[in-house]
């Protein structure tokens, strides 16, 4: 077995303790460090988690043991944590949204190139066997010319004030955080990037966009529509938002479609069992799979330029 | 019982076919006449659902016995055909969609409000029981206020060049047959007109809207998105088109939602039993439960002002 990738988090939130929990049971990689810039938050992820603690992001990224950092910051802060990163030479998983605009992905991912270091946006779901096997599908034909997409995703922030998700100033908002699933998938399902986009959503009191709408046109007017929330109450259980509605998946190509799907239970490919139920945009705890001297994308449908284009 | 109102159908096709399987069973009418523009087609027809054969549709018209008339006919003629209905004075139920156009629209109307005849548009989904349970769940404000609609419907036209549906100059298209439905439950669940729409769709080689998406705002920015399609393979059967997918509704309140869904099913409202599978956007064989003495609708959710506004 390759030597294990080292990897120290900086932003240790809930996201964080996910992917730390995937480590504890990853053969590829081991936590040796976490930064907050409130160092008991930091002492207290450690406590649970292992790694070294520290109370500022720097210091993580000053630690020659740490190889890879997880950038589990809030969305605002991710330009200048990857730049940071790629200055110390770090090898980069970042949450997504990468960034909060274009402009600040290209800037972030030119010193991510000047670096040459690794780069991986965390759209997790890019590396699983079900993400893989829909692309296997779509590049093989069998569902013949992709024509429609329809995705949906909510998260329940609800009325949570102190979560940045509903702080407009940290690029908070529905689209930053669950829709931004949503059009990374058309983008996959369709292999380019849309030509037009609308989107029609619903203010909190905060003004960040809770619940809504977006249409994406591809080329030869394909089209994707999306829906998505980050509360609809407080008072309302996750009970009411199982993944049939709450998460779903259509890919509609000319002879046949994928709806919600799992991997873990396709037989031979057919027309009957393209359609399978299946949570499939939920979170999914990273697998880090890159090996120390081996850094490279799990996969092969996400890389850099696909953050940005997809071309 | 009531005396049963007494029907005429112009134009024979596939839909006047279901809607006279529907009048053989129904307790409340009875076929007396159906008109085609050759003769041979509503001998035909007659023959297998009886009622006298006309070679034109002023025949059925004219004929005194007739109390209601099924406007069965390509979209392009709807107008002109309601207006000689309310001039004859007979009671109407047009096919959707109703005209071309709001102009249309308007036009006909008022024809049949100055004849004052009994006028319904064909969307007989707003007349079953699971639209009549919706609406309660949404009057009654047991799933929140209205945030989102999502709905899709396809219709398997093919290449089957021959189908009005395949020719713009008859009214043909997605939008205008099937799209229609999915516009029309938006509406219903709102309650309101649209504020702005956005469409999206892929032309067949003869110019008509075949697959494609939309997505329509409604006041404080809620919203709706469609996708629809006239055909995605003339090679793929039905099979691949089952209501999961082919036909799928979802109405999200702030608290609870409706997801494809049979009335039938129904126990006692609760956010569970909210969430049941049925396909609801299939094309339901008319029930016509008019008494000629009595000629109104059979349901609160459909009126000729809603035909043109939700106002």
């Amino acid at each position: 077995m390759a030597e294990q990738v080292r990897w120290g988090i900086i932003g240790p939130g809930n996201i964080a303790r996910q992917f730390a929990e995937g480590l504890a049971v990853s053969k590829t990689g081991t936590l040796v460090a976490a930064g907050s810039r409130t160092l008991s938050r930091a002492e207290e992820f450690c406590a649970k988690h292992g790694g070294k603690a520290y109370g500022s992001y720097e210091e993580v990224l000053n630690n020659p043991e740490v190889d890879a950092v997880y950038i589990a910051t809030p969305h605002h802060t991710h330009m200048n944590d990857t730049i940071a990163c790629a200055k110390a030479g770090k090898a980069i998983l970042c949450e997504k949204p990468f960034t909060l605009n274009a402009l600040e992905a290209e800037r972030a991912l030119a010193a991510v190139r000047e670096a040459g270091v690794f780069f991986m946006e965390a759209f997790m779901y890019r590396c699983t066997a079900q993400t893989a096997k829909i692309r296997e599908w779509i590049d093989s034909g069998i569902i013949g010319e992709v024509k429609l997409v329809n995705t949906s995703f909510a998260f329940q922030a609800g009325e949570e004030w102190a979560n940045f998700r509903n702080d407009p100033a940290l690029g908070g908002g529905g689209l930053m955080d669950v829709g931004a699933y949503c059009v990374s998938l058309a983008r996959l399902a369709f292999g380019e990037e849309p030509s037009d986009a609308w989107y029609v959503s619903q203010p909190s009191s905060k003004g960040v966009d809770w619940i809504g709408s977006g249409m994406l046109k591809f080329s030869g007017n394909r089209s994707a529509v999306f829906q998505r929330a980050l509360v609809l109450s407080a008072a309302t259980t996750r009970s009411s938002w199982e993944p049939r509605g709450a998460s779903s998946l259509m890919i509609l190509g000319r002879t046949a479609r994928v709806t919600r799907f799992d991997a873990t239970k396709v037989g031979t490919p057919s027309l009957r069992n393209l359609i399978l139920v299946s949570p499939m945009l939920r979170f999914m705890p990273p697998k880090p799979t890159l090996s120390r001297n081996t850094l490279k994308p799990a996969s092969a449908h996400t890389s850099p330029s696909k953050t940005l284009f997809n071309r």
